[in-house]
């Protein structure tokens, strides 16, 4: 089974201003790794129409999902439905369940100002994503799934989204830390990487805790039982180095 | 004169996997909306060659300046001086004054293991970048510039950058934030945006505060007192539509 990849779009001048910490990406890369998906590229765009429609429209010819963030609320800056559709070439329109998802919210039908009405004009074609927050409806168009920027928001659309993508098979990853220096055991990794090219993945970070340096060696692979063999070797040779082992974590 | 622009391509299976939460983007999104230049794109690419460069070589051509973070360890998955070379068709040499820097900072030369001379085997062509933190320094090419992934390390590379960097018209912002509901101020910040279209930008930034609906409007230009004004009327119109101002920020 070929494993299912995916990309985020975020859409928003905010986090390319520094104005806002953007805290969707990482929600979102830790739901995959859970799901057993590759998240294999990022972006991030300003409200800027072509940026935006060439971004989504690589992103989904290239990837098995396709996730945006931000854009979908009821000011002039949300463009993102629009561009939307052009990624589609499909036309706008009210969205009779997004409409009704709104008046349900608002009760009122008084209260759905042009604005507010703006958050059902939406692609034709588009399935609707629940949004039991505010009311109005992240959507979905074959294998993009657009969700608001709003970090409660969004993870409300994404856990309703979860069950209907195709998982694969879930990665068991282990952490070994060690205040062993990374140019000491970058031989060792290299070479324990060499040995089960394939089978397993090496990652090495080094951190900086309290001003005393830290290396994790993240042990990522299908087979729990060679992770795990490869965790306990590295904690072995590590020792025999002179280390310590600062922590072991499963991830 | 023309805007300068940036780009960023972070570079780390750490970030797509979830494992690391990014601290970079924001960082260098504020160094540059501080010294007037545009970040106009981030990237977010696994430890792939192919992916690496079609990014970098991409935001080189479009934007004025590109910024790297991650991947010029000590360690295998540390790929990213190879995929730069690549990018400018250079091949990869022993840089002599990495090599002196790395020489300081380990003092005996017996230290300097094959894993650490290959922090000094960089792009024929590349500039240093002073790494006061563990002496591997990051490196720059043309328009281009290579910094480490962990934080505290980027940061004191990007402080030396940052002065030889042509800065643009700094920005002002101010950031009102009102109780009102973002659909019931969408109209008024619309208008407000099409009469200064040109001279500011206003965007609406919606969050929950301990659950309470807020919305930050945000006005940012290059005409502090224009700003202002705007910032001001805009307080005086959200009284009158019976909201309350929550905080007014300058940004």
């Amino acid at each position: 089974m070929k494993k299912k990849t995916s990309a985020i779009v975020v859409i928003g001048n905010e986090i390319l201003s520094g104005r806002t910490q953007d805290a969707n990406i990482n929600f979102i890369a830790k739901a995959m790794t859970k799901k057993g998906i590759d998240l294999t590229e990022v972006r991030v765009v300003p409200d800027v129409e072509t940026l935006v429609v060439e971004a989504v429209d690589l992103m989904r010819s290239r990837y098995d999902y396709v996730f945006t963030t931000g854009g979908i609320g009821p000011t002039h800056d949300d463009i993102t439905a629009e561009c939307i559709a052009k990624v589609f070439n499909v036309p706008i329109e009210l969205n009779k369940q997004a409409h009704q998802s709104l008046l349900d919210y608002y009760k009122d039908p008084e209260k759905l100002n042009d604005a507010r009405i703006k958050m059902a004009m939406l692609p034709v074609g588009a399935k609707l994503i629940k949004n039991p927050v505010t009311g109005a409806p992240g959507f979905q168009i074959e294998n993009v799934y657009v969700m608001a920027g709003v970090p409660n928001i969004m993870r409300s659309m994404l856990e309703n989204i979860l069950p209907s993508l195709e998982g694969g098979i879930v990665l068991h990853s282990i952490s070994v830390a060690t205040n062993l220096v990374e140019s000491k055991i970058a031989g060792l990794l290299g070479d324990t990487q060499a040995a089960y090219e394939g089978e397993i993945d090496i990652g090495s970070y080094p951190t900086f805790y309290e001003g005393i340096p830290k290396v994790s060696a993240v042990i990522r692979g299908a087979d729990k039982a060679l992770v795990e063999k490869i965790a306990s070797d590295l904690q072995g040779n590590f020792k025999a180095m002179g280390g310590s082992i600062l922590e072991v974590v499963e991830l």
